[in-house]
């Protein structure tokens, strides 16, 4: 395998064809690592990360160091950082990370400012991973995203996808938006409420890389016709009214009837967590794929450290 | 040795007699390992223990990250768990463990509400373990007290124990009150404050299960009778008024005058921390063995991490 | 090499000029392992740190840590000792420390009082290492400052240090100054506002031990004439008056001019972190060491572990 062309994973329009295809390969080695021969289990043994999140995301932070763990590496890890930065003491992010290259082998920064990642990849010589730069980006969740519809669909040429619920402020459409442009023939329905309507740059950047869209604010009119239904939550915090948000979330909820009318072969997808716009009775229907998904994130995050830290 | 039969550990009522020799066999071996030969240093690599407190309490948490690393284990962990909760973004607890069975092989849970680790279990494809839930139950606690009884006699049958302090509240003697039924010819005191007493389910429990109790108000009835003194503390807030609560606080002190009254065989026991229930001057009686106490609970943790993970 | 002498690592008075000799050829040791061929890599194989922070510092913490992964140990950790201690439920630092001997190998403890770490030292069977003690000690930042002074200059005979900023309130200058007077020819100019000075102690010492010393408030007297400039943060909180404040700061910047007037074979150091007392543009000097001399606490760190945990 040539080396791994990245040296940080700041944002998902450093991946291109090639590069999701060598990420995803990685992900498949590393699932079928993991209920098999484990050649995996030392494979960064004698590595450290650092966990460095300056807003707590248990969730994510959970998931890299397990997949550190899993890769027989080591963690440091704080929940805490922002006491750690400028903000406590008035350091800059610059000389925190370059403290942190003296202590880690690669770092997993969480930061609440959009750019921080990048600004801290551009002084550091180990490996930086965004793990949620405020507004900015979530790269590693729009990966594992990609993969679990790669993985679902025999070539996803063709694919129909629906965004529903939170357009505008969801860190986690945006980023896979960027993504589903480097496959063919993908249509996406933006599904939301008028005040949650998909940002003018990621439309202008689907217009220029030839991706089909279109807005919905009525969900019945999408569910039947996608081949995977991407929900996200609904805040209350985004509509002035709080009877405009009772109006509005109840419209985005994916009901059971709603999953009856779904195609067999479609796949029901959320970043988690859920609140109820997803019921828990559609757990058990087997197109509901967010916690494979979720699973997914373990595999990816195993691949990126594998593939940035064994060149 | 027989498989072992339990996939989680949530209540003392699940442990019978057998089971709880199993345990404390296996406690035995852990203890004479880790001054010897190390046979079970790498008994649990590359196994992930996730730590999930709901609620801080770095005691118990320390004590059973230390059983996983020194089983050659591994542990992700949070003390801030409520922010990973349904209490932060509306997630279920039902999801949150889903969530964790990708990352984890077991999990420790910590959490604020009686009956949450049981619900967590109901779903979870991985042992779930409970370090406390709320006024519900702490079994690991439990288990670590009875096994610090056992080991101190050879035999316990006719073992007389005094339970002092906060009987009503506390949920170490209410769980250790449930194993100490599987033993034959126990009796118990419970000596507290009218306010403090034990609660009339436990009393029915023993009833049903022949355990003769009897209540006392007056330690000094008391500790010249029994083989094992158990101490609580009494919390002050369990009073209306300051003074009752010192007046009674006072009569609950474990003094070195009532040490000096005990049998020259009985044992002083207390979950810890204490504050001043007993004096510092006894820690070198030979009688105390709270320390060795809390040291047994690392023994029991490595015992139960074992057998629920090397199946 | 003879067995290191001690138990615990309090206060920088510990340390003889023999015992700096052997912890620096050990640090030396670490260093060039860890970019060579990994012989420590698992010196510390099965051991376990406990990381007791009674208040958070994530950067010596991470130290730390890192330094136990790198010897192949493992970490118990927490930022919020104070819950598990006396403050949350009455206990003592006695009890405390006498429970994680039962957890651990070795206890990495930052406390915020001063004398905390010792009186620990008394009761525990395992070592524990100081990581800053409130108003006390800080032995590992000192031995590191001195660690690199001695890596920078070949023998320090006639070594003229100068110390700025804040000398009356940190830690570290006051840490330093105890290991200084462990070297023959070493002088020392105090620089600081009149609010900042060097307390009487530190300077009675070095009178009893012949160090020369003087003071100074204007730094343009002193960076032409001195080997090392030892730069600190100066506190707002310090000056009753905010305009008193920004009329010392300014004067206590290292400024690129400053920087151009120190001799060609002078170094800069600095505990960071820092704020405005040393600007940016002067981090590529070849005399500004103050990232290597954290880099540094890396390998004092391992030396200490190793020479403490390898008897």
């Amino acid at each position: 395998m040539a080396a791994f062309p990245l040296n940080h994973v700041i944002e998902s329009q450093q991946f291109d064809r090639d590069l999701l295809e060598t990420v995803f390969r990685t992900a498949d080695q590393m699932k079928a690592d993991l209920s098999g021969e484990r050649r995996f289990a030392k494979a960064l043994e004698g590595r450290i990360m650092a966990s460095l999140f300056y807003e707590p995301s248990t969730r994510t932070r959970f998931s890299f160091e397990s997949a550190m763990l899993r890769l027989g590496g080591a963690v440091i890890t704080t929940e805490n950082a922002r006491e750690f930065s400028s903000a406590a003491k008035g350091e800059s992010l610059a000389d925190s990370t370059r403290i942190m290259n003296g202590y880690a082998d690669v770092i997993v920064m969480r930061h609440n400012e959009a750019g921080s990642a990048a600004r801290a990849s551009e002084i550091s010589r180990i490996p930086v991973i965004n793990a949620g730069d405020g507004a900015g980006q979530h790269p590693t969740q729009a990966l594992l995203d990609m993969y679990t519809i790669v993985d679902a669909f025999d070539g996803i040429r063709g694919l129909k996808i629906a965004m529903v619920g939170d357009l505008r402020y969801g860190r986690t459409v945006r980023s896979l938006a960027y993504l589903l442009t480097k496959y063919e023939g993908v249509e996406i329905a933006f599904v939301s409420p008028p005040v949650c309507k998909m940002e003018g740059d990621i439309k202008a950047y689907l217009d220029r890389n030839q991706v089909p869209w279109h807005e919905e604010t009525n969900l019945d009119q999408v569910v039947a016709k996608v081949d995977c239904v991407y929900m996200t939550r609904i805040q209350k915090e985004r509509f002035h009214d709080p009877e405009d948000y009772q109006a509005a979330a109840g419209q985005y909820i994916l009901t059971p009837e709603r999953v009856r009318a779904m195609k067999p072969s479609a796949i029901i997808m959320h970043p988690l967590p859920r609140v109820d716009e997803i019921p828990k009775d559609v757990d058990d229907d087997p197109r509901a794929r967010y916690f494979e998904q979720a699973q997914n994130g373990l595999y990816i995050r195993m691949a990126l450290l594998y593939l940035l830290l064994s060149k």
